[in-house]
């Protein structure tokens, strides 16, 4: 039995599919573009329009064959993105029409979505494409990779690299609240100025016009205690030869290196963890699933208090996806990369 | 006041003094060979008749210039090298004429030590050089990186790399003793024989002849929880490729870099680290002194009571030094690599 808003065969879907894997930088060629009519929800299944979709570096992993934490997007399916939305029929007890949901939703107009994999948030609470931001994904991800990986202790020096993006502008309010000395290294003067005047990071590094390591060195006169990686390649090589006794490297990603996953650059300065007696450790917030209620009740605390600040570049059309998604490879986002599909 | 066997001033020490920083493979021309008079020893000080020494790969680090866990061995000092032999002369209450001492002696044939420095041990528990292997650094190496940064379960899944070297070896067998299931990695039919027939290991990879990558995944069909690298380059790309969740790499040395500190090849799967949630962690055995004497305690106990077999290499002869130590690098020697210097 199933309640809906409307017929939903009338709704049209328009979709972006896998259509090849990308070779180097992802490009439009790569998807196809296709309407088809909104399906009809089976039983424990939800029919979402989708609103807003969260662009996220770990979309370009999703594309390539191979073993990673998650099976790959297959060539023909509905490329994976999270996003939030509005329950425009139901057939689970656990979702009502005009329900907000978050979740896997994929690149179209309409997702059909099992009920059990969303979660349900509070439109009033914050604007919708924060809860793809700080109230969501990334924000956990800057929860649990900073406090529970990286283990910051007070006073100690955290440096964070993709300091203006959705996590890395987390991590450094989060590192501030525990009363850390923060760095962050981002590109350009406007996203620096970002950091350290509206996000309250005690310095900022522009790696495209400074010398990364003679202000990380100036910066962390004592050494880095913790590195939150989120761009590898030579930035990393350069944290890892400025660290601390007993440092911690906190691998999240690694934007520098997705497309060209063929020639990854290994962290040649990685005997540094040997002479530090340092440790770098890895994590997919996926795999702190049970304590997602944790941590969105941390954030939601610090985000409504304005004691973590979020911010969201917004771009318009779905039809804008596959170019909207190279900005953020380019670094051309200031925020949280959100994709609008419909604004109601 | 000083206690001697003899005028010391008859004794001819010959020395390897380092005299130029080498640029690749440490070779002979790197090393002026000199004698001297024995030194007298000062307050606090003792003379010791270098016995054995111990060629370990991380002398080569310390050939370099720059940042280290340890200071560079200066152009024109004496080698720096671990020692075993007889104090011949005392000027401490702490050491007597006679006493047999494990410390940092060099590479020559009389050392004047600082006495607090030294660790006095009985001769008639094993044979001397056993107290540079499974009873000294070597062993303690193992047995803190293995245990307390690696922290392997029962049941896991342990591969080592140079298992039939010093480490290596009491690695795996710790790791047995603790209910692992344990794989080596060797060069040549020999050293894979010895680490199963001899040590006890589960399994042994000849990385000479074999393909490393298809018969660690098939030795390890749950995947490696904890990985003991000593070679880093490609068997550690390799075993990273193959992590567990939660797996634990201990970086604990290189020694296919060391030759080349100008170019060392990153870990190019290092972002398995963040698909498993995994750690990679690096450790210097010195960091973990102010617990030596369990270490000790527990390494004797395996070692006395057959537990835990160890294996030396031993040459004869401090003139052969340069010689034998690149017999290290080449994967020549087969068990703990040490210079005879004198045997009585």
């Amino acid at each position: 039995m199933c309640e809906a808003e409307l017929d939903m065969s009338t709704f049209e879907n328009r979709q972006f599919r896998l259509s090849a894997r990308p070779a180097g930088m992802v490009k439009r060629s790569d998807f196809e573009f296709v309407t088809t009519p909104a399906a009809d929800p089976g039983p424990g299944e939800a029919l979402v329009r989708v609103q807003y979709l969260s662009l996220d570096p770990a979309m370009r992993g999703w594309m390539n064959a191979g073993r990673s934490y998650i099976a790959p997007v297959g060539i023909g399916e509905v490329m994976r993105a999270g996003g939030i939305g509005r329950v425009v029929a139901s057939n689970d007890p656990g979702l009502a029409v005009g329900d907000t949901v978050v979740g896997m939703t994929g690149v179209q107009d309409y997702a059909v979505v099992q009920a059990k994999t969303m979660v349900k948030v509070d439109p009033r609470l914050a604007p919708l494409p924060r809860f793809l931001g700080a109230l969501g994904m990334p924000g956990l991800t800057a929860y649990f990779g900073l406090l529970d990986i990286g283990q910051p202790k007070e006073g100690e020096t955290v440096v964070v690299s993709a300091a203006a993006g959705a996590v890395g502008a987390v991590v450094g309010q989060i590192a501030k609240i525990k009363g850390c000395r923060v760095v962050g290294i981002a590109g350009g003067p406007q996203k620096c100025g970002y950091v350290t005047d509206e996000l309250g990071f005690d310095a900022a590094i522009d790696y495209k016009s400074e010398d990364v390591r003679a202000m990380l060195a100036q910066h962390c006169p004592k050494g880095i205690d913790v590195y939150f990686d989120n761009v590898g390649g030579e930035i990393l090589d350069i944290a890892l030869s400025l660290l601390a006794m007993r440092a911690r490297v906190i691998i999240c990603g690694a934007i520098s290196q997705y497309n060209h996953p063929e020639s990854i650059a290994g962290p040649r300065n990685y005997l540094s963890l040997l002479i530090n007696n340092a440790r770098m450790e890895g994590f997919v917030v996926f795999h702190f699933a049970a304590r997602y209620a944790e941590g969105m009740q941390a954030l939601a605390g610090w985000v409504l208090s304005g004691k973590i600040k979020a911010r969201e570049d917004v771009v318009d059309g779905l039809e804008s996806f596959p170019d909207t998604l190279q900005r953020l490879f380019r670094g051309e986002n200031f925020g949280k990369l959100v994709l609008q599909v419909s604004a109601s």
